[in-house]
């Protein structure tokens, strides 16, 4: 290891730094997983997941695992053999979805769209007349773009309405029970500002009672976490077992949540998208090219072209020991050909943004 | 949220109070998840995990889940649809690993003992000439039982043994290779003295190239992992992402494997053993009656049943508001006649076995 670990500045697609009320939580005394003091923790941290979902389900609670299990989460308590999945397909998210459905058993109907484009919400349900769910990724973290959510929630039809807000909760404008969202999962390691380890997760009352009863994932069955997270009761009382909380992460979550909420989550929204801006308009001020689509473009995640005649992984490693600065690579096509920067969270600021230039200015010696 | 957040004694079945080493860890500047610094933090990791599993294992990773999601990786990498897997079930987590396996649609042999009996390990193979896995658990949460694993690992034949280790890792002897097993699971907040979040997990490349080509979990499939944990190479090159790992988890596991390692691995299980002597022999002096049968009784995790006329409840919330300390009720059929008194990891100590013994003697009015 390291000495002393650098303190790097994490621009690049998550994780981000997190909020010091985050970094504060896990610092507070460990408590048991069954100990009032944390159901009353866990608690307000459903509440307040309750708040930046946009959502009245009682079932909104943290798994305790990363996005990506939270994307398993919602598959495996949806679908079954045979069931019909509509995907859509717009980067690499998109595409997981499809692996995660398929090892459900369910009959994947795969919507393909350009890399860097949003999704087209009437060629998604047109795939199908009648599928079990219809799932797609708001903000797609492998190429920068936004698609449009509440469009395809009026077109869904009697579809399940399966939705990745990884890289948009906390971030951007997310309206779960107002856009038809019937299912939504997230990670806590982007705009939340908290450490990578837990996954935000809701499912509305239509999708619950729709359910796959026994789900092939006992770490993921919906139907046996609710007896903890107080589903039947507002009580602390009557708490049921399941597995061991990650007490501490949640702590952490408490921190970051109620720092977001004092702030006004119109306010952090409204951050992200000043920094976003910023350093989009900067960007090309410097002659580079954005990736995402104009008018899909997410403020907390840009992608950018790689001006030709320049390495993608020279510059990186040239911010990293210079700057201390991360950013990402491109994903698969684009792996080469696309820098990922990342102002989320804590780090979507007028400063991180002005700093980012700066830094890329510099090693791209312009 | 209660403020001050109270210090609790954690002397539960889990999560313990961490090492300091381990608190310290998540206090250090977050790194990414492909940041060269935390590949070298992961990869000493997976180093100091295979010293405490006793195991020479590549494969051998902490799990970006708690322990129980281990025991679903055990499970969906090894068995499908009709496999033959025997377990054995002497408490609640050999039942929950009957549960996991028949979701992976296993055919589940369930060879059943008294609870707060060890597990027979004739009896256990006689179960079925064939099977494709043998599973048990090694010190059982549930009841405080240790069972011989070395005894079944000799007795397995062409099985592939599956241990759950989450109990015993990091505070009894615990020798994965010597033993035979080729599948290991572990959680992070029992003897190892780390949060809850993370699920230490060894195979053996028998039981890797045995395994399920595609497993029904996406998040768990350890295929996929080994390109993350530098599989292929020892360099910090070259790594696949696959999901985010909980990077600020990781360096806390880092800590409180420093500090084990430092103190030396034999001194931290003599540790537990004195703390659990103490404990045990003072709990008699107190004329309380232990549970776990004799001569399999866990130094980390001591089951004694409440006296009669004494309230379980009563006394836990008393040590709880008066003392500070969280002690476990029993499981299942023994929730209200058994308490269950866990002195893991940094609580292994013979300070917090006295002030366990001085509080709980306060209590019952002994």
């Amino acid at each position: 290891m390291v000495t002393p670990i650098p303190e790097r500045h994490l621009f690049g697609p998550g994780p981000a730094n997190p909020y010091p009320e985050a970094t504060a939580g896990l610092g507070l005394p460990l408590l048991g997983h069954l100990d009032p003091d944390f159901l009353q923790i866990m608690d307000e941290v459903c509440e307040m997941l309750r708040t930046v979902w946009g959502t009245s389900n009682q079932r909104t609670l943290p798994l305790s695992a990363t996005g990506s299990a939270g994307m398993e989460a919602a598959f495996v308590n949806t679908v079954g053999r045979g069931d019909v999945a509509v995907i859509a397909v717009n980067g690499l998210f998109g595409e997981r979805m499809c692996d995660v459905a398929a090892r459900c058993g369910a009959e994947v109907i795969r919507v393909d769209h350009e890399w860097g484009q949003p999704i087209d919400p009437q060629r998604v349900v047109d795939a199908h007349p009648d599928p079990k769910v219809i799932a797609a990724v708001h903000a797609e973290t492998s190429t920068g773009v936004r698609s449009d959510i509440a469009a395809l929630g009026r077109l869904k039809g009697e579809a399940l309405l399966i939705v990745d807000a990884v890289t948009s909760i906390g971030g951007i404008d997310l309206r779960t029970d107002d856009w038809g969202v019937d299912v939504g999962y997230a990670g806590s390691q982007k705009c939340l500002g908290v450490a990578p380890g837990l996954a935000p997760f809701t499912i509305n009352d239509r999708a619950f009672a729709r359910r796959i009863e026994r789900p092939q994932s006992w770490y993921l069955d919906l139907g046996l976490l609710g007896g903890y997270v107080g589903e039947a009761s507002t009580s602390h009382t009557g708490r049921t077992y399941h597995h061991t909380a990650p007490t501490g992460m949640i702590a952490s979550m408490h921190g970051a949540l109620s720092r977001i909420l004092a702030e006004g989550l119109d306010q952090v929204i409204a951050r992200h998208e000043e920094a976003g801006r910023i350093l989009q308009d900067g960007l090309q001020e410097l002659g580079l090219e954005l990736f995402a689509a104009e008018g899909s473009r997410l403020p907390e995640l840009t992608t950018v072209k790689v001006p030709d005649g320049v390495d993608s992984a020279t510059v990186r490693k040239e911010l990293l020991t210079r700057y201390n600065i991360e950013i990402g690579s491109g994903v698969g096509p684009y792996a080469q050909t696309v820098w990922r920067i990342g102002l989320m969270g804590h780090n979507a600021r007028p400063d991180t943004a002005r700093l980012m230039l700066a830094a890329l200015e510099d090693c791209l010696g312009r």
